[in-house]
């Protein structure tokens, strides 16, 4: 099982709860889920995590007005390692 | 990399999605992002989604009441093989 799934999943899910107008989710629910997520991360290995952060930053540049939000995304979920 | 990060992040992000109030997420934006997951998902390949499903199933009996809504989830993403 390669990541890039989980990478490309992690990266949409992120961007639709921190770009969401407030009318589309709720400010409160929408950072819960994001903590959440986060928190599944953090349980993985250093390796796993390191593997994953190259996946996520290497998806950046399709991002495009978006892709500093993907580069840094690693490091706001605090996967990086 | 195993899956059981990605099996727990789709089941979580899933539930937020089926089960948060209108109030909390506008349902068109919620069903649009579960589209968005289940088309990226379907791009594994069949031994792959085979795989994720069978961790998605294994994790049901921990949701409690929405066990079934667990079991479910592979085929309502599509992904059973």
């Amino acid at each position: 099982m390669e990541n890039k799934y989980l990478a490309r999943i992690v990266v949409d899910v992120s961007i639709f709860l921190e770009y969401s107008d407030e009318n589309i989710i709720d400010p409160d629910a929408s950072m819960e889920l994001l903590e959440q997520i986060s928190s599944e991360l953090q349980k993985m290995t250093d390796a796993e995590r390191a593997s994953l952060s190259k996946s996520i930053r290497e998806l950046a540049p399709q991002y495009g007005p978006r892709a500093n939000f993907v580069t840094d995304l690693p490091s706001n979920l605090g996967i990086s390692v």
